[in-house]
Order: C-alpha cells, then sequence, then structure tokens
C-alpha cells in the first residue's frame, strides 16, 4: 500500500492527474435522486427518462370560433347549394379551446357561416374532415418518451412535463461541498468588515469565491471556520466533513509555503494522498487524495490558483456527481498581441483581453501573477499553453477559452498605450450610454501604444510624447513611427505632472533637482512612456545624471503604481500625474502640464463605436467627473489636434 | 387621446411594436439599488461604479520562504565571497506571506541560504531590489475603478471585492412580475395532480414557464389564482397589482379566443393599449399597454406563443430595468435540410433540430404548432424567417439562434427516417453511455431516410421498406435511391406489424380484409413511409380497392400517432407496431414481422459516435429493454445485414 502510495507523489501533468482523481471517482458514480415539484426543478438534472402520462392537447378541440360539423355531412354544399345545418343536431357553436362536440371532426369558421334563424345555420363550402381541429395527442402523446435521463430541465420543459401529467420529477440531489480555509495569515471578510486590518492579515476570499463557483454547478456549499496551521485542529475537521454529509471536501491552504504541508500531511494522516502537484500554473500545489472514500482536495492559497484548480478538478468532479454533461466554455481562435513566452514542460493558462480589431480577435495577455484576482476579472479569455511549448508567437492564431461571451467581446474599444485615470471613468461613462459597448485597456506606454497601432492591434492608442525641440505633443513620434498611416489625433485631456511624495513631503523636495542624492529613493516609470521621456528631458536640462537617482532603475508601468510605492514608504518620490497622488492622500509638486491625446487610425475614427466615444469626451458630464479628479484641465478635451 | 389610441390598434411589426414599447418604458430607467453583501451579490447588477477601498496585497510580502535582506547589503556577494548576514539584524527568516519586516526588499531562497550558526546566514549571489516579494498593490490599487456600473457579479468579482476591502454592493434590486392566468378551461396543475381532469379542463403551464424565465433573467414573479373570463374580476385583480409593489403584469389569456378579449378590454379599461397584435408567429394576438404607469401585458395562451411574446417584449424589459446588458443568444450559419416556405408579412420563429453533418450544420424544421411545446424543447435553435420572405431555400445557409451550446449540437447524432419507439431508448441509453452525446431523430418515413441520406443531411436513416417481390428490406430500395454512394445496413429490430384497434375490439377486425366497409373507420400513414408499402402490399395481394376503406386518405406520421387517433375514437383502426398499441394499452392484430434496419453512410461508419451507438445496440441491456416493449425480436439487433 504503501508503494502504490508514493508513486503518485511525483509531479503529475494535468491529464494524468484528471485520469487519476476520475479513475478512483468514476464518471459513472452519480448521487441518489429527490424528488420535486415540477415548478421547482429548473436547472435539475434528471435522474431517470420520463414518459408523459397525459396527451396533449387530451381531447380534441376546436382550433377556430366557428361551428363544429361532421365533415361528411358537409361534402356537396356550395353557393349555388348551400346546406342548412340544425344548430344542437348537425352543428354545434364553438370556441377555440372548446372540445369538439361528439361526432364532429371539422369547424367552419365563424365568418364563412350564415345564422338563418336561432336554430339553423347555412354554409356555402364543404369542410374537409378535421379542419380547425386540435387533435388530441397533436402535442404530446401519454407514454412517450418526454426527456432522457441526464436531461437538464429548463423552463420551457416545465410546459412540457406539466402538459404531459407529469408533476414531480425525480432529479440528482445537489452534491455537498465542504470548504475548510486554512491559514494564520486569514480574517474572515465579516470581521475585516468592523476592525481595520492589522499589518500583515489577509482577508479570507477563497471559501466565498469557490462556494458560488459550486453553486453556479448545481451544488451546495458550506464553509468551516478559518483555521490557523494547525495540524490537529484540520485533521479533525476534516475527519468530521468526510465522516459527515458532505460528498467532497476543500482544504484552502493559506498563501504561505508552510499551510500546504499541513494539509499534505492532514489528508495522508486520515487517507490517501493521490496525487500532490501538477504541472499547470497557476494551480501547480494542489493536492488531491480521499479521505473515508470522500474525494478531498488540497486547494491553493493564491486566488487564481484556487480558481484553476478548482474548475480542471472539482467541477468535472461536481458534474459527474450530477449526471451533467461537461460542454466547457466556447472557444474562438485569437491573434497574440505580442510574443508570449512560456515555461517549458508547465501548462499555463494565460488570462488575455480580447476585442476585435478589423477582422481579427486581438489577445492581449494579463499579468501572470497567481494572486492577482484581477487578472480573472478582467480576463475575456483564457489561453492554455501546452507543457510542450516554449511560448505563443504573433504569427499564430491560437485557440481562447471565452469567459465572457462573443458578442460582448465583438463590442469592445480596445485602447493600448499610456495610462491615465479618466480612462476608467471613460470605461464608466460608456456604460451609462451604452450598455452592450465595452471600453478594455490596457497600459503599455505611449510608444507601446503608438507601436499596437502600428501593427493593428488596438482601435486607439492614448499618448503624451513631448517634443523636446518644440514643445509639441505626439505629432512628430506619430510622424516618425506611424509614416503612411492615416490617423486623427483628439485631445483627451490636458493634466498636471509632477513629483509624488508622501505625506507632509517629509524629505522636502521642491523640483526634479531635490532628486539626487543619497537621502532621496526615487520609483521611475519604464522606458517610452511619456513620463519618463519627461523625466529624462528635464534631467538633461538641469544637466543632471541619471546615475545620481537611488531607484533610478526600479520601473513601474503606472502612475498609480508610482503613488503605491510611494504610499507604501518603497520610494520617497515618483514623477507621476496629480489624480494619482490625490487618489491616495499623497502630496503633489507640480512640474508640468501637459497633453494627453488619443491617436485614432482613419479607418476605426467613423466607427459608430468610436463616435460614441467621441460623444461621450465631449459631453459636459464627462468634463465634470475629469475635473473633479483633480490636476485635469478640460479645455482643449474632445478637439482635434490634427488629421495626419 | 382618442385619436392617438387608435393608431396603435392596427398590427405592427415587431420593430415598430418594440419602439412603441421602449418609447413608453425607456431603457435608461432603471430600477432603485439595494445594498447586499458581497458573497451574496453573485449574479446580480451594480448600481453604480465601485472603487477599491485598501490595496491588495495591502503590505509587502515575502513570495518565497527564505531570509529578508535590504538587496543593497548583497551587492558584491559571491562564491568566493560569500556575505555572512546577522539573524534579526541585516536577515530575517520569512515564509512565504509573511510581512516584509521595515527596512527589507529582497527575499533570497532558502535553497539559497547556508546556516552558519544559530545567528548566522552566509549567501554566495546578491539579491536584485524587490526579488520574490509581492510588492503592495501588485493586484489593486486603493481608490482604483473596480467595476463600472451595470457590471454583472461574478464568483471571480467576489474575490476581487472582497481583496479590495469591498464588503458590501448597491445593486438593482429585482424587478417583481405579477402573473395573471386567465381562462375558463385552466386547472391550476396542484390540482390536476390530485384529482383526474375533465372533458375540456386544460392544466394551466404559462405561468410556471413564464416565472422561471423571470426567474433566469435575475426577476421576482408571484403568481395570481387563474381567473375565469370574468371581466370585472380580471379588471380587480390587474388593478390591484398594478397599484402594488409590483414592476410588471403579465395577464395570460386562455387559448380562447373569447379570453383574449376580456383581456384587451381589462387593459384599455384601466389604462392604456398600446399595441393590439403583432406580425410574428407564434405571439401574433400580444398584447402591450399600461396601467397606472406600469407596462402591462396581455400574453397569448398558446405555449410557444406566450413564450415568444415574453422573450421578444418582457425580456428586454426586464434587462432595461436591471441595467443589464442583452447579448441575446448566439448564431450560427446553417443550412436548411429542405425547403420551409413561409408566410408573407409575418416574421416567423421557426424551430429547428441542428446536427453536424460532415462540414455543415443542418436544420430541420419541427412542427410550426404555437401550442405545441415540444417544439421549443426539442428545438436545437430558432431561425427567424423575416416579414418580406416566403421561406427558405436548401440551398443558402442562413442564421439559426441557438438554444444549445455549440458544442452538445456538434456532438449530435442525427437519424432521419422511419419512426419506431425503439429510437426513444436509444436516445436514453445514449446518455447512460456518454453524457455529451445525443441523439436526435426526426420522422419522414423511410423513404424520407434514404433521400435525407442522399442529400447529406443526416448521419443514418431507419428504414423498413418491404420489396413486394422478394421479401427483402431496405436493399433493392438502397441500390435504386443511393445509387452509387457506400453506405452499410445494420438491423435494429424486428417488430410486429398488426391493426391498433380499439381495448376489446369492438369492430371484431380479424384482419387487412375486415378494414373494407362503411363499418369501419380507417386511419392511415403517409405515402413513402414502410407501413402505408406494406399496406398497399396487403391490398393488392387481396385485390381490395383503397377507395373502399373509409379514412384511407387520412393520414399520420407516426405509430404513435396512428395509435392516439384509434385510442380518441377518431379511427376505429390503423396499421402500426405492436408497442404502440401497448404503449396506450390498445388491441393488436398481428400481421406481419418486419425488418427495421439502420442505413450508415460509409464516411461516417468509422466514426467514434456512430461505434459508440452501435456497442449500445449490441448490448444486453439495449436489447432487454428492447423486449420488455413488446412485439420486438432482437435476433438480428446490431448484425450487418449488407455492406454496399
Amino acid at each position: 500500500m504503501n508503494i502504490e502510495r508514493n508513486i503518485y507523489l511525483k509531479m503529475k501533468t494535468l491529464q494524468e492527474a484528471r485520469d487519476i482523481l476520475f479513475h478512483r471517482f468514476p464518471a459513472t458514480e452519480t448521487l441518489s435522486g429527490e424528488i420535486l415539484p415540477v415548478p421547482d426543478s429548473v436547472g435539475r438534472v434528471l435522474a431517470e427518462p420520463v414518459t408523459a402520462k397525459l396527451s396533449s392537447p387530451n381531447f380534441h378541440s376546436a382550433a377556430m370560433d366557428g361551428i363544429a360539423v361532421k365533415a361528411e355531412n358537409t361534402f356537396g354544399a356550395n353557393e349555388a347549394n348551400p346546406f342548412e345545418l340544425k344548430i344542437g343536431q348537425a352543428a354545434f357553436y364553438v370556441n377555440t379551446g372548446h372540445v369538439m362536440p361528439e361526432g364532429t371532426d371539422a369547424v367552419i369558421m365563424i365568418e364563412h357561416v350564415r345564422e338563418v334563424d336561432e336554430d339553423h345555420v347555412a354554409i356555402e363550402a364543404p369542410a374537409f374532415p378535421w379542419q380547425h381541429v386540435r387533435k388530441m395527442g397533436e402535442d404530446i402523446v401519454a407514454t412517450e418518451l418526454l426527456f432522457p435521463r441526464s436531461h437538464v430541465i429548463t423552463p420551457y420543459c416545465v410546459g412540457a412535463l406539466l402538459s404531459g401529467g407529469i408533476f414531480s420529477v425525480l432529479v440528482r440531489r445537489k452534491p455537498r461541498i465542504f470548504v475548510l480555509p486554512t491559514g494564520s495569515e486569514l480574517v474572515d471578510w465579516r470581521k475585516a468588515a468592523i476592525h481595520p486590518l492589522k499589518k500583515g492579515q489577509v482577508i479570507e476570499t477563497n471559501s466565498s469565491m469557490l462556494g458560488s463557483l459550486t453553486e453556479e454547478l448545481g451544488g451546495l456549499y458550506e464553509r468551516g471556520e478559518i483555521l490557523h496551521d494547525d495540524l490537529e485542529k484540520i485533521k479533525a475537521a476534516v475527519q468530521s466533513a468526510a465522516a459527515g454529509d458532505y460528498d467532497i471536501v476543500l482544504i484552502i491552504g493559506g498563501s504561505s509555503a508552510g499551510s500546504e504541508d499541513y494539509v499534505r500531511k492532514a489528508i495522508s494522516d486520515l487517507g490517501e494522498v493521490l496525487v500532490h502537484g501538477v504541472t499547470i500554473m497557476p494551480g501547480k500545489p494542489v493536492i488531491i487524495g480521499t479521505v473515508r472514500g470522500k474525494p478531498v482536495f488540497g486547494m491553493p492559497g493564491y486566488q487564481v490558483s484556487a480558481i484553476v484548480a478548482f474548475e480542471q478538478f472539482v467541477r468535472p468532479l461536481i458534474l459527474n456527481m450530477l449526471g451533467k454533461p461537461d460542454e466547457g466554455r466556447p472557444v474562438v481562435q485569437v491573434e497574440p498581441a505580442r510574443r508570449i513566452p512560456s515555461k517549458l514542460g508547465v501548462e499555463e493558462f494565460l488570462r488575455v483581453k480580447l476585442g476585435r480589431v478589423g477582422d481579427r480577435i486581438i489577445a492581449t495577455p494579463l499579468p501572470r501573477g497567481a494572486g492577482c484576482i484581477t487578472t480573472l476579472t478582467e480576463a475575456d479569455g483564457v489561453i492554455r499553453i501546452p507543457n510542450h511549448m516554449e511560448g505563443l508567437s504573433d504569427q499564430h492564431p491560437v485557440a481562447a477559452e471565452l469567459l465572457r461571451p462573443l458578442p460582448a467581446i465583438k463590442n469592445t474599444i480596445v485602447i493600448v498605450g499610456s495610462h491615465d485615470n479618466t480612462l476608467d471613468l471613460l470605461a464608466d461613462q460608456v456604460k451609462t450610454r451604452c450598455r452592450t459597448l465595452r471600453l478594455s485597456s490596457s497600459h503599455v506606454g505611449s510608444l507601446g501604444g503608438l507601436i499596437a497601432i502600428k501593427r493593428g492591434v488596438c482601435h486607439l492608442a492614448g499618448s503624451h510624447l513631448l517634443d523636446t525641440r518644440d514643445g509639441s505633443y505626439n505629432i512628430s513620434y506619430i510622424q516618425k513611427h506611424l509614416a503612411g498611416m492615416s490617423v486623427r489625433l483628439v485631445n483627451l485631456v490636458l493634466r498636471d505632472q509632477g513629483i509624488i511624495v508622501a505625506k507632509g513631503n517629509p524629505k522636502r523636495i521642491q523640483g526634479i533637482e531635490d532628486l539626487a542624492g543619497e537621502q532621496v529613493v526615487f520609483i521611475n516609470r519604464q522606458a517610452g512612456s511619456g513620463t519618463r521621456i519627461l523625466l529624462d528631458y528635464r534631467l538633461d536640462q538641469l544637466g543632471l545624471d541619471p546615475k545620481k537617482i537611488r531607484g533610478y532603475e526600479n520601473e513601474e508601468y503606472t502612475h498609480m503604481s508610482v503613488a503605491v510605492a510611494v504610499l507604501s514608504g518603497r520610494a520617497d518620490a515618483g514623477l507621476g500625474i496629480c489624480a494619482a497622488a490625490k487618489a491616495l492622500d499623497l502630496d503633489f509638486i507640480p512640474v508640468v502640464t501637459e497633453q494627453y491625446d488619443l491617436v485614432i487610425p482613419e479607418e476605426y475614427f467613423e466607427t459608430e463605436n468610436i463616435q460614441i466615444l467621441l460623444e461621450i469626451i465631449n459631453s459636459v458630464e464627462f468634463k465634470e467627473r475629469v475635473k473633479a479628479l483633480g490636476g485635469y484641465h478640460t479645455e482643449k478635451t474632445g478637439k482635434t489636434i490634427a488629421i495626419g
């Protein structure tokens, strides 16, 4: 037994790990059933085939208002030779839905009936048998199969079941999942809502996320109390959950490496570890085991790792228990916006933003940190890079699993380039105007934006590139980098750039010249960003050697990241926009007011989406919201700066 | 006012009717918000943009187990010149997730640290600043926009919100829909579950279906008591619902023409009728009105009509109230299996079955009756035939809205041809073997099946065509109709065909010869069906003129429909299979045992799906279930009859 155990302890590929899991817990082992009234069964899965008990309609009924007759009594009637029929004997008044009177087999529409007297009507044309009659069993025949087993009940099915005389159904009961968060650093969100976090404390979020995912699949979940890294307590909780009413136990490790070891030990002490570690990223440290015949998982603590591990292992297990087919996510072919390297021997789940630009769907990779949940909430899709590949080329289309419906992705304005806080505001303002339109922005700096335009991977770019020779913005860069392309340049905002420092300006910085020296740690922006170009220009003007600035080599990609670096004490100063300083309640020393423009290729300028965007930018409401951020000026907002 | 009212009373096109509705109830009029704890908000819609209150991580934390150091203290360390660092002063043991100690900015992995003594460690390589450190705000920066307004909260969002220090959110409250079923023929299903239906009574199903659809969209519904066709009672109920807490009122008419008039009168007496009648099929008689400023609908009583009217008018209204984008259903291009005529001036919602055959997705139309709910439960998609078209050609691809996910449609075995009750059984048995595989069968008779094979619109056909010259089945027909094609012929079952008569055989029918004469009303099968060919052959043998058989001209498409015709008294006798008679507890006079085969083109024979199907057909379990139906013989089941 020990030998068998140990062979599982090497890292497994995703496929190997799934094979081990489903060998131990086969797809055929579905849960028992429970009986529910039909109207309460929507979304549930049939545990057995259902056959109709009643026909529908369950009598011949009139499909029109008129008179019911026996067709053969009307043969020969015509205009020259109208037939007179006695009411109550050869003709019966009926309305739509009425039972066909005994001995009748056709309805003549009331418009074609002439009333002779109270007791007689005349007709001038024959009826053919069964005309305007809904025949018994036209929709459903009693004893017929309505739905096979494993069918998922929809609102439409409710109508068919009730009409077929089925009032309750045997559906598979919901699997019960026990979720146990562990980690000494974790705090329940209910407590965090009342007491401010102490340093080192982390809000526990995985149980709510995995719980919601479980409910979406049709399962139930219960959360145990957060446990500290205490082996005996963890073992006791797992033992009692596995012995109890639960079908699956998820132990969520804190993000600390230590807690993972507790989980592993707990499972192997109580039962058996089947898999420890899978060559996927994120999600690598997942543990698959069994206690008292129940599947027990050690889930990684980083949010994205926990979700990937859940979706690859727990989700199919829940679907199997329900006997529900796993349709998977829709897949489309996309083109990576740039080369994306990846580690050989690891299957990576790369989160990407998607947008249709021209007739291609372009995938822009999001950051890859397993602890960054926003890489999933912002993602439109996931590209799986298989073990045997060292990454993706920008030349070749590749499959992406969709996290949002394709129409939403197609109706997305893709903006790539410099970061500015008003872009968030614009994204929200778009929603007030057109709910199906979406703005997706990626921050790669101003020059990165121009290159994206050149490569045709975005609809527009945000840019604030200063020409140090004449003080103009963007135009000379466009002439150089987008030579031969027709683009429009529209101003978004004028904004104050300056030095972001801690509240109270403890290092007494007055200007760029004060950034040099041992006393001040600086945080820089990446090469190619407009802010970096501005800094280098000013340093050059002042004759200041960048080497004299401590931290010049540390780069961040957005104004907000620079502000956070200052707020957290990682740096004393950074160059950025006023809005970022104000947002985090930091001090700000203005240096220059600069021009932030949108570069829009002519081919997209007249499209409906870009025109909506420009209308929003020109609106009073947008300008007012921009000014309220602080450090912005809107005199030029929405104005065309140049057409070239 | 009266004039304005009247202009609405002509039939409207779908677009006109929607314009009138959304002019009166604009998309911008969303409902007020309610505050919910974040974990309870999944599926709800944000009523305002949400910005983060906390950064995540909200402190610099170790991303590895090891020692935390100040990077610049390590510059210069190498193998020849290891640095010794004092624990607690220049180096601090940390685990993943721990707060970085004051003054440190890098982590050296424990694997690269040599313990010198209890108080000292040695390193042989420098650390660069921020290596193996998760920086504060790496995922979320406080004050940043997390989600714009109208964003729908997913399980992933729960993680981002909680991590960003957001514990409750303002979401739009759920719209409340009041559903009022009317119609004197209607019976509550709860009553029908206890007392057998009286003749003319119909189970009320629309309120449960429309209610479930409302809940799926994110609304709440309440059902009023079923009202008879009584104007004053209907008015009182609508008045009180419109005056109350409800946002939308749906009055569902019975299927009788009379009840529609009550609804129209009730709305115009209490408020205003905006639209009466829309040129859509099904759904034409829908009424759109307003009472006390609330939208009030008169919904048609036929099930499919009610659903189409709901989806075209009520669904977008609910989504608008929620501020939720309407993504619509996914759309694919499909090819109609045959020409489909349609009425000019009416927009038809044609329900179709879909399946991938070769590289085309083939659409087979379902019956068009507005009262047949199974045409929706069986449908995989809906083709909209616009007002200005007289139908669809089989040559031209056309758009279909999908009711099932595309992967499910692609994984469907399409069988077209003769009807047999064991096909239902096969469909259920497929589900026990492979939950993602589906069997979709259309009944067009044996010859229709061969034609479908020839036109490449199905994977296999069910056929029982008797060659009257030599008593063989199917082979000579295949040679004639599928000349030049390679197909396999595999037996499904042998089955008893005979005369289906009422219980007790009141007309004392002994054989085909007794079908002639005035006493017996016969129900026939359609031309081209194997059963019809069998009948005509027997009549010919007996020298019996079909004209002598009463009802010979009335045709049904399936054995079950023939059996229902006998059960309901519409006919005294029909030719059909024993299983159909047995299912409805009718009597059966055997005439012949015939061979029902599957015709499978060679190109599909070796595909995985067909091989799975053949394994199921050959299984003992399937054969046992077939025999239990009665009138079947399985000696040849699964055997190859011919390869040609």
